[in-house]
């Protein structure tokens, strides 16, 4: 199943995608709902982030190859493989969706990047799961581009603006409960050309020794989003282009990349 | 005027403190609101947390003296006083409300300490403020204690579990709106002896001045929370014992310490 959330009729609502309609739901999947008879065409509604989460994880260093290839500004290499999984945080304010524009602000250096990334979108309450139960509050998976700025990123004593400046974080298209995250894989396209392209899987701590680790200390909530981290080079990006995520089962997240004023 | 959450006969309002007693409103104070003439004796409620924002901002080292005393554990000394206000994050899962329980995780070590600090709750969208317009945003100002176990703050890669652990963010009791955060005090109490003083206004950077240089990258909403940091020596606290936050003009933040199971 694939829920979209959107904007149709000056309302926002949950919907559930079957071919190219979606059908209106009261409520929400993070709760009850129920499917309304109401069917709009996916291409006439516009498309919101597919939720608004109460906390906004992020698994900073995920993935080695990121690790072996990341800008030499930031001053990582292999010996910063974590030997924990300690998680971070993104904000809320960077978000957007599917086909809204990424503005760089016109202080930014050239080194505005791209990084594609599965994200895990939590569906129920959870304290203390077993790595094997882990997956259980689990709603499904959608894809996030953390765009980061690497020259603030090198100079700045937190991720702040480099990762959660205004449009930083899109996230998209929807939610999908069924796609499989043991066999995806990650590509992304800039201006139609693939610049990047990795095992989504091939992660340093996978989805389940994440969740049991966090959920030892913390409690996750419905609508919380964690977001696994990238692997491989990223490039900049430029006022102009179109940059493309795409994970195996999960559709394509489509962002354009703007001037700020 | 002082802006109570909190719940009575199973429902969540938010209401104007007067005396000993608190008015329900409908509406809420970031958006409109109307008096309903409901009247209740502020201890017959359980308070909540005064708002639960949508992003939990918070200045990591702000006050020169805390870099002077800070954990050795931690390798801070006062070069690290930072040159730019770079501001941080905490998690909504860690925040309590007035007198609920900070809950000591069974394998936290001895330094689970205490840091009291003023926060700033902002009321309107905002973007792009100059640091003299900057305090327009501003609804009013409630407490936080930003309770740190030092151990995992000095081992880990980011602070999730060192800060955001379940309890170990009470923010309230209430949001002031009249309170003068150019002539504030804070003051911790453990057990009702002192253990913290320092003047609230002695920060690196300003209220304005973080506004101001945050607003030039991200957009601030209504219900937003920016805790300022701490100044001064921080101890270790224990199961049975009681740490209370008072800040000029803010009332008493107070919460008792237990162990986790």
């Amino acid at each position: 199943m694939r829920w979209v959330r959107y904007e149709a009729a000056e309302k926002v609502s949950y919907g559930i995608l079957e071919g190219d309609e979606v059908e209106e739901v009261s409520g929400s999947p993070f709760d009850t709902y129920t499917r309304t008879g109401v069917r709009r065409p996916l291409d006439s509604v516009k498309l919101l982030i597919p939720v608004v989460p109460p906390t906004f994880y992020a698994a900073g260093l995920n993935y080695v190859d990121h690790l072996k290839v990341a800008d030499p500004g930031l001053g990582l290499s292999v010996g910063d493989v974590p030997t924990r999984p300690n998680i971070g945080y993104r904000a809320n304010n960077a978000l957007i969706a599917h086909g809204e524009p990424i503005v760089v602000p016109k202080d930014a250096t050239e080194k505005v990047q791209y990084e594609g990334e599965l994200v895990v979108v939590i569906g129920k309450r959870a304290k203390n799961l077993s790595k094997e139960d882990a997956l259980s509050c689990v709603l499904g998976y959608t894809m996030g581009n953390d765009v980061s700025e690497r020259t603030w990123q090198a100079s700045d004593g937190t991720m702040w603006r480099s990762k959660n400046t205004d449009t930083f974080k899109p996230m998209g298209p929807w939610i999908d409960t069924e796609a499989d995250p043991t066999k995806m894989r990650t590509e992304v396209r800039l201006n139609g050309k693939r610049v990047s392209e990795f095992d989504t899987t091939n992660m340093v701590f996978g989805i389940a020794t994440y969740i049991s680790a966090m959920t030892r200390y913390l409690t996750l909530y419905p609508g919380d989003v964690i977001w696994m981290g990238t692997d491989g080079a990223t490039d900049n990006m430029k006022p102009g282009d179109v940059v493309e995520i795409e994970i195996t089962g999960l559709g394509v997240l489509r962002n354009p990349v703007v001037a700020g004023e």
